[in-house]
């Protein structure tokens, strides 16, 4: 009875996306585990890009230093 | 200084369902470990039902076939 | 199908105790939201007391203080 | 590589306090761990008045009663 | 920059099999999300039997019933 | 009342160490947000090195390399 909690920044992630990481990782704990589908869990968190830091600076910041980049 | 972190689909949960919530989770925390309650946090984290899986399927696909089932 | 995490020190909680607990939140969820018990999850965390902070401190260094003031 | 969880209420907090509290942990987990900021994740969560319980109530309910109390 | 928590109950996962379900979650997110490898973060949470509860029952307990059902 | 929760890999952090990281986090909090330190928990989460992955490997892995490479 597995639980899964994947976060990411909310950047546009569609529900066909969402389905996919769902049963690709239900697969997954499946395969390697032997773990039921039936009791595996699986939650994504969406994050504002605001609120997501890496090297100090939030994801928003960062977007925009690649954006300017091209 | 309990934490204590309820995830459950976001399907109209009211405000006094919450309240009820709370309540109960840190008189359970009293009673079986003696715990304070005014350290006792409780965090409720609602989540859309596209992004909540169970069987290798969404919660939104679920409850679709539940009401089409009947 | 909720997921409960309950997060506490790590001080001597009993397997009856832990016990209690889970069967505490899985009924209060089924009488406050309507949710299934077989499919209601609920993982305890014991965090040791070095590792845990309130008020700038370790609970380490809290209980000792407790102890010295009697 | 580290990863940090720092939840508070959601009742106002800026694009610009986030920030410092990302460049803020992540400098603290370099200065005392020697963890590399370009590894270090921060995730802020900002959770509803209504979700958050602390002494059996929610933050809604003692906010509102601290503005009474004036 | 995902950071994805597999919590599962701790009855001998093997190094191999952790370094699997890295693996297999980190090549997942870049197929499905186009994340970086480099920047996917995969924590493994091995959670002792009493302390995981399903069905108001903890896993000691249900496993227990298991085995002496043959 | 915020909680935060720092997960590092368990690679020999002292009681020193993780009462530093308590009060700076603490310290923290209070300066841009101005939380109450009394009311804000700090929970450390160390981690084994074959349950950490990065870049698709464990950080057991990560970190033999790291060695031979001098």
């Amino acid at each position: 009875m597995p639980y899964v909690n994947i976060r990411v920044t909310r950047e546009g992630v569609t529900a066909e996306q969402k389905q996919q990481l769902i049963a690709g990782v239900t697969e997954l704990l499946a395969r390697v585990l032997n773990k039921k589908p039936a009791t595996t869990f699986v939650v994504i968190d969406e994050v504002d890009t605001d609120n997501w830091g890496a090297g100090g600076e939030s994801v928003t910041v960062i977007r925009k230093r690649e954006a300017a980049a091209g």
